[in-house]
């Protein structure tokens, strides 16, 4: 007998996402179910899931939530559940805001905690968390710490290391080279190279407080959008413009579309906009076995 | 405004497809929103779309069609049209089925005709048209007419070229490589080289009547599963082995599955599973404009 469940296809700036609405808790979706919805060929396809559920139905929730909060659930395509993602955030916004839940904003959980997200003009705008300087020497404080080797850039070029909770080197791409012509198939040579490896962003500028960038993530390889990465590639521009303060909001190119970023102090938020695309039913495959 | 339209996605061995049902011929959908709806990230994703509809609803289908026969209205990813796919139609027959139009056999029309579908242990088997070598000389009758280099087998290896509508050129790889460790990201040399370009299958034999396979598929890359491939693949190695008569059905391991492949003379029929693996709407974008 065939099993099927309601689910979702959604993005935020070309990251695209199955969402699988689960308010009572009734589809805990093993490694397995998820690997399977996430094949683009065999399944729906996404880069991941996204189970939409209430707090009180999450094994590994943090403590202390409301249970009946709303709680992205969100697991990598692999199966395997990681703790949060930027973009994420927005696609279940827009999901809540279609299903009557939501109005001007909301308090979401997730294994990070809970993420306030705000209706914005360009969708939905969240609060990435603390940001800072990787390395607190005095070479990041000249807004150069490493240089990295770009494949279509014939010189190392001078870096930025960011942390963002995950790690990120930035780099700024002389006017004479073609951001598009890049070449990122393969992880950019980051020197030093960071411990546990480093998303890179290659930033171009574009005018006052508006870059455009590509990004190469860590163990992924080129996106179409990195939340995070835009705003590290937005920090580091404005870090090296000086850090103005009159400068603290940013548009950020990526080649799925468009984000903001607003540094407010040692914290950044990100916005940008949210698409439901599609919803049906989806037919499991039997359990082996 | 939004429009929303039904869609299904379905697969073959892994070969996906957007499914359109049109029966009505409502929905005549412009390349651009083909294009969309095939887009992995910003729409449902597939290696082409299929509209269902009757032959009375298709502008450029051939003469003579009944108007009321089921069409399979192929368009490629890029919203371009297409005359026909074999994997396709047995999702399209699936589809039917499940809608109860289907009971063991139905007549297809395509822009390539009629093909006759018919329901299998294995799924469906449609007959894909006559085969022959593609060069009629001397040294094809001897089962080699070039050779093939492949990047993990270190010397060029003989291969024949066959057509089955489309170009390809087939290559038996030798038991001391591994077929799961070659390296088609680059089309492999084929000397001499077909003018309008081939598609590669490098074949390994694995017992009487059954092989593996995987295939380059000409201006796309490696795919899954190509289902004129796996024809040509089966034919090639009976040819090697003197066209045993008594040895008519082969089984042919593909990255997506495996499919069959009965030879009747000069024609070919290729059998294999097909699967709806979602039904929903779809919301498309508004016009530009």
């Amino acid at each position: 007998m065939t099993t099927t469940i309601p689910f979702a296809k959604g993005h935020g700036t070309h990251n695209d996402f199955v969402l699988v609405p689960d308010p009572d808790g009734r589809l805990p979706l093993e490694a397995g179910t998820v690997a399977f919805l996430c094949d683009r060929r065999g399944g729906i396809g996404g880069d991941g899931l996204i189970r939409i559920t209430r707090a009180a139905h999450v094994d590994d929730a943090p403590e202390g939530l409301d249970p009946q909060a709303w709680f992205m659930d969100y697991r990598n395509a692999d199966g395997s559940v990681a703790e949060m993602c930027g973009n994420g955030t927005r696609v279940v916004a827009q999901w809540l805001t279609e299903a009557g839940e939501m109005r001007d904003s909301v308090d979401l959980a997730t294994r990070a905690g809970v993420k306030r997200i705000v209706k914005t003009d360009n969708g939905f705008a969240v609060d990435l968390g603390p940001w800072g300087l990787s390395r607190a020497d005095e070479a990041q404080q000249r807004g150069m710490d490493s240089v990295v080797q770009v494949v279509g850039a014939p010189d190392p070029l001078p870096s930025l290391s960011l942390d963002l909770g995950n790690p990120h080197t930035v780099v700024a791409l002389p006017p004479e080279f073609d951001l598009q012509a890049l070449d990122l198939t393969a992880a950019p040579h980051v020197d030093p190279h960071p411990p546990h490896g480093t998303n890179v962003e290659i930033v171009r500028a574009i005018g006052t407080g508006h870059i455009a960038m590509r990004v190469h993530e860590r163990g992924v390889g080129e996106t179409q959008s990195c939340g995070t990465g835009a705003a590290a590639a937005a920090l580091a521009t404005w870090w090296w413009a000086g850090q103005p303060q009159d400068q603290l909001d940013w548009r950020v190119d990526v080649p799925g579309g468009t984000v903001g970023v607003h540094i407010a102090r040692d914290r950044v938020t990100l916005s940008g906009p949210a698409v439901i695309v599609a919803r049906g039913e989806v037919s499991l495959p039997a359990p082996r076995g």
